[in-house]
């Protein structure tokens, strides 16, 4: 199949929402075009054979799938609705572009662009963009002295099918002062949040801890594509409190464990 | 030097433009708030060793500054200026961050954000993103019946170090009816041109040839970073006429030879 045949067919695959998106696949450039008062937010992730994940533990379409989410979670993160993606393949054989596509396309977001390569590994690079309401994008530097800190859901178990957290964008959007998703392990993404909102923390309950996990890893592990959340007052069932935001020296009192890629 | 090390010091000396960028490097999204009336176009390049090109031909520098001209290329062919670009890298030493990064910031755009991880092989994906008047984005499909298609430079000879035509912006758009950059040989984007458009053509001149290229080559070789325009009347100097739009069959009469990222 040519690279032009791969490309109709993505284009005739894709899931389409008819919202924004005014020039899809096909062009030199997608064309969207944004709803009034809406700000756009953007997250890029690269996910990579051999790094992020090895065959045949993966299959393609799982490798498809997990790129996406990856993008995704950051969009609730920022307490964002998915507007479109933009998908970048680099595989070594043609025959993976489909199912690592309709990995992608499960979520049912627009792919509005991307590109099509060549490459001994599978390199998928996934933009995932948002829309917010002006102003109202959730930030990792929103911390306010005395804000319940809290998690969505347990952690420390390794997913192989993440469920990026699009179903809390609603209730966090207008209510939490910051937000930002836990990728690189609790302990170092809550650090991360507290300096750049120049606090600290009291620690006031273990994180709840996924089946078959320990505390440890709850703690340290990361990929747990939920959502760290800081707010003036509990959010209600389904975010669960581990710390208090205080003043003090920037960051988290925990020491910070966690991935960084080249260590 | 660790990964955060090198993304503060991407987001120290990444160029700036002050505008539209609400929040750049550093939190799980960049923002973007887009000016009224402005829509925006996306593209997005793989740039790949062993692919696009090999070292040490090319010096991580001049990597960096061809994944960013690739984009905007495609940015111009919209009659788009840049706002902001997203650059993702995936390398085999963290030594090579700092050029590659230097040879993008040597186009002065934005970079909002990105990814970094580690490949075996240079993997580079640059998202462009351009800012148009609404509805004013130039697309392939726009050519009209007896419009003259011309190109804006001589053609054939490969470039190590292109410069993106954004210097045209201003004078295709609202002029011209349709635009796209030629990446993939004149004679291939041509074709591809005419059947967005739904229309054939008449060659009326030979294309420029470029010093040391030969005629054939500039027909059908590659990456030239020129624009092919449409227009209902000439454009003026720097534009060099080469066929005229009719109705028939959609695509070119000249056989489309061209780059095939599967063949």
């Amino acid at each position: 199949m040519s690279e032009q045949a791969l490309i109709d067919w993505i284009r005739k695959t894709a899931p389409r929402f008819g919202q924004g998106v005014r020039v899809g696949i096909g062009d030199d450039c997608a064309v969207y075009r944004p709803a009034r008062g809406e700000e756009l937010v953007f997250t890029t992730d690269f996910t990579i054979e051999g790094r992020h994940f090895e065959r045949p533990a993966y299959t393609p379409r799982e490798i498809g799938y997990k790129a996406m989410a990856r993008g995704l979670s950051d969009l609730a993160a920022m307490g964002a609705e998915p507007r479109f993606a933009l998908v970048s393949l680099a595989v070594p054989d043609e025959a993976l572009v489909k199912p690592l596509m309709r990995g992608v396309f499960a979520h049912g977001v627009e792919v509005a662009g991307g590109d099509l390569s060549w490459s001994g590994k599978i390199h998928v690079d996934v933009v995932a963009c948002g829309g917010v309401p002006r102003g109202k994008a959730l930030l990792r530097s929103g911390v306010k002295p005395g804000d319940v800190i809290a998690v969505t859901g347990p952690l420390g178990r390794w997913k192989k099918r993440p469920r990026p957290r699009l179903d809390l964008v609603e209730r966090i959007r207008g209510r939490a002062h910051a937000a930002m998703d836990i990728t690189d392990g609790l302990s170092i993404d809550l650090d991360r949040m507290l300096r750049a909102s120049g606090l600290s923390c009291e620690i006031t309950a273990a994180p709840p801890v996924a089946r078959g996990a320990t505390l440890e890893q709850a703690w340290h592990h990361g990929e747990d594509y939920e959502l760290l959340v800081a707010s003036g007052k509990p959010l209600g069932e389904g975010f669960y409190e581990i710390a208090r935001a205080v003043e003090g020296k920037p960051g988290s009192p925990l020491p910070p464990k966690g991935w960084d890629h080249f260590r």
